[in-house]
């Protein structure tokens, strides 16, 4: 198994399986495209992607480069905090949006973390891509 | 020709002109920033721009980790149905945006089947980034 | 040294930093969540972070992409140009969004041009990812 890329891998899914439920909460809701302002239920569902988006553009880069310098179990370890962080985020926001700051750390800590990491490693690289 | 290469950077580049065009949009339509609401053409050109946005991010990555695991022509064939379904999307959604599903799913699946496919391949790895 | 992980590492602390300064703006101007529209210091705040989400998931995959088959000093080099381009294109649209241009351009170009090498290089490459 390579650990790394499934942790990747996963953390699309989850994405994915986060937009594919607003999509759901757009026919339920009935919200007509381009329109992304509906009901409630929409609107949450809807800004847990748009987080998820933001954050899954930082996480990935870091996490597949603090790869190519550190131990492939450490890296995807931190990674796994962030695949459990975000289940925790979409559970607690579609409850209740002012809850969401537990998930929320759990993913931008692993990302900050993970970005450090690689910083490290590039910056102490003996050069060529 | 690196086939799976040359078709990530297709999709980036099909990417950057829809945010071109959304530009354009904001021009004709007088859409001052920071606002991402103005007149129906702005509005689809910007929620076209989102959504390639929202499915690159997946697809991206789905691409180049399949690539390490499964022959290049396969996965840049299944990538350039991802490229063509876009396309379309974009047409039909400019027209009609309730008319925009077949070329949304001509870009969900491919992403889909890529994901799966680099998973699958990511599971059975000797190990090693 | 790995110049260009560097760079790419360091457009996504841009990138993040962008972030940190949107919930920033979140709890001074008091805009709660799931909403993302609030007085004009927050509105300004998010769509710097939301151009640079939008410019960030091309400039990335060129500027790997690029390192691929360019020198690292020189596809660095370019990369470099984004990094101080997004610095003074949040400057100028937390001042007046009106005055963004040279900012948006100093990101757009470099990112153009890193896409057009990569794409050359890809077209010409000797096949194998």
């Amino acid at each position: 198994m390579n650990a790394i890329h499934t942790v990747a891998l996963l953390a699309v899914a989850e994405y994915v399986a986060f937009s594919a439920l607003v999509g759901r909460a757009r026919m339920r809701g009935r919200v007509m495209a381009p329109s992304t302002s509906g009901d409630e239920a929409f609107n949450r569902a809807f800004r847990v992607q748009q987080n998820t988006l933001e954050q899954i553009v930082a996480f990935l880069p870091a996490l597949l480069l603090a790869g190519r310098y550190f131990p492939p179990a450490l890296v995807a370890g931190i990674g796994a905090v962030w695949l459990a962080g975000r289940l925790l985020y979409r559970q607690q926001y579609v409850r209740n949006p002012a809850s969401r700051a537990p998930g929320f750390i759990l993913t931008l800590l692993p990302t900050v973390v993970l970005l450090l990491m690689a910083l490290w490693g590039a910056l102490g690289a003996q050069a060529a891509p």
